[in-house]
């Protein structure tokens, strides 16, 4: 069992019963236990949960739709509600099991609910086992506004075991390694080096490569929790990315990581265009990216639509749209100012490759 | 100017021109200022901030439909699509201005806008001052249930002039006396004797007197922030009184204070039944409410329906629920297992008074 210090909890890497969940639920004796899941959600993990944890036998469970469209305060309001019904005192505890959407929207719902009731995460996806576990972010989207709504507020204990990975299928493994290639993008040419390397052989999941990204989220979030500095880098990629899965919420879906990682290829290019970035490094990202995530095709209007939304990115300041950048292969630096304009011609250049391509 | 420190805030008393307030709105030079305020809210006081202070003389300016049947989910969606619209940035203010539910929602609001930003509040109503102002409780009601959906966030000042205090009908001024009221019974027999004579001669407001009870709140708040213990001493009268403004959101309007001092007679009389409370202390305090706030006539329809919303009451554990009882006037004790069929009776008791009388 390998575990982490993460903020005022502790994160456990390894087999569930090998784990101190089981301690940690006796400590909720007499108390309402509610699993929150999605659609989407390990069949084999839940099971698992239910059948072996005497304490979860009788918890009651909440199944959310999937999608970015029910990342949404109106499906947080209905379960409100079904909690009041079922007399969800604050002494209770929320057990979220799934990926990214299940932690963050069960975050915000244990946070709020009565001004917050405790609440444990059990990421079942890449994604959610590298990114979403660590920092303490919870939120749903407003519209077409990813994570508009939410709060900074820590679950008591946060266990990954990476058994159940194998059921996932391979978009959202996809959508896991374009973090941890983001982790290394942002601290480390080794680390970068090591997940392309992950991403060659998907066969051989190596645990310690996650342990490692767990690790570098860890130590950025606990040196600046509020997002205040230097966490700041952790939205690489993820200012054009957000504005692009923002985009694509009503229409094509797309995994988070898949946005982020063209996010990433995108701002690479801006770094390259600003001189920060040398054409080298900027070929080495762009070639490791585009052979597992494909550029997709934007009209005009698409482009000037996803421009658009940058405008109200929550990293922006004063009307500014900050942006990180890099000025090397683990080298990121933050609060870039960037227009629309300059956005808009990184998305025609590519649009342009495109056209002479065909 | 009097200053409290209120947790990680301060809360200042006295003229708003001679407070820090033009000194805290200029740390926040570029930002959006927006105004949060509702149809009560004291026009005097509203156009007295935005005329005497430059930095708010371009503030937006967002009104809150009035009725706690508006204190929901639903209008602070509405609120964070103005903010989406208007840009707001997490760097921005927002300055909420009136009684407590435009600070309860407007910090909730502004707590939960991109996962947070800065909020000063501007309490007009006695209520406001006296409860609202400190403890960091913001919040919604989610169907009949108060208070229901929230966060527990601080503000970065409070500023209050008891000036605006002139315009509140008499109504609002009870409202506000009921909680003052309720600080003397849970600590003091001078205190509860102070208000009780400050009552009797309204046109004389003595601001030592709201001064001394925002002390006794913010002392208790300052040994218990997240109300583990002593804090849940704040919540007498509110068992009861939660659910009787729960069952008249949407009928009969009451004010808060007034559940709150009809609370307080029940759970005073409940308490003198497990033989906690006197017979003479009880009637000193039977005495003193009921010269202002008239006890109603629910009919057992009405009586079943408020015991009924007692089961999803904030404080309660594990289906239990809890209320705090007085062992003497100034001497209160929380955690007591209350049963509805035990509230059933308190009621019957009244009404059957009534029916004596009539």
């Amino acid at each position: 069992m390998y575990t982490i210090q993460a903020g005022s909890y502790q994160l456990e890497l390894g087999p569930f019963l090998e784990s101190s969940l089981v301690d940690v639920l006796d400590k909720y004796k007499g108390a309402t236990k509610l699993l929150i899941a999605d659609e989407n959600t390990s069949e084999a993990c839940l099971s698992y949960l239910i059948t072996n944890f005497d304490a979860l036998s009788k918890a009651e469970v909440v199944i959310l739709p999937v999608g970015e469209e029910n990342k949404s305060l109106e499906i947080v309001g209905n379960v409100w509600d079904i909690l009041s019904e079922y007399g969800v005192t604050r002494h209770d505890l929320i057990i979220n099991v799934g990926g990214g959407l299940v932690t963050d929207m069960g975050g915000f719902i244990a946070s709020c609910y009565k001004r917050g009731l405790d609440f444990i995460n059990v990421p079942t996806s890449l994604l959610g086992m590298v990114d979403a576990s660590i920092g303490g972010k919870t939120g749903v989207n407003l519209g077409d506004f990813k994570n508009q709504i939410g709060v900074f507020n820590d679950p008591v204990a946060v266990y990954i075991d990476t058994i159940f990975l194998s059921t996932l299928p391979e978009e959202e493994m996809l959508s896991g390694y374009a973090e941890m290639l983001k982790h290394g993008l942002i601290t480390s040419p080794e680390l970068f080096a090591r997940v392309v390397e992950q991403m060659e052989e998907p066969e051989e999941f190596s645990e310690d490569l996650l342990r490692d990204c767990i690790e570098v989220k860890n130590g950025i979030v606990i040196s600046d929790p509020l997002e205040a500095g230097p966490r700041k880098k952790l939205n690489f990629g993820h200012t054009i990315g957000h504005a692009i899965e923002g985009f694509l919420i009503y229409s094509d879906q797309v995994t988070h990581g898949y946005a982020v990682a063209i996010g990433m290829i995108l701002e690479s290019f801006l770094s390259m265009k600003r001189n920060l970035l040398s054409q080298e490094d900027f070929n080495t990202i762009e070639s490791a990216l585009l052979k597992h995530y494909s550029m997709p095709i934007f009209s005009n209007d698409d482009i000037q639509a996803i421009t658009s939304l940058l405008n109200n990115d929550k990293k922006n300041k004063h009307g500014k749209i900050l942006c990180c950048l890099l000025e090397g292969i683990g080298e990121c630096t933050y609060d870039h100012e960037i227009s629309v304009q300059e956005v808009t011609e990184v998305f025609l250049h590519y649009k342009n490759q495109q056209i002479n391509l065909n």
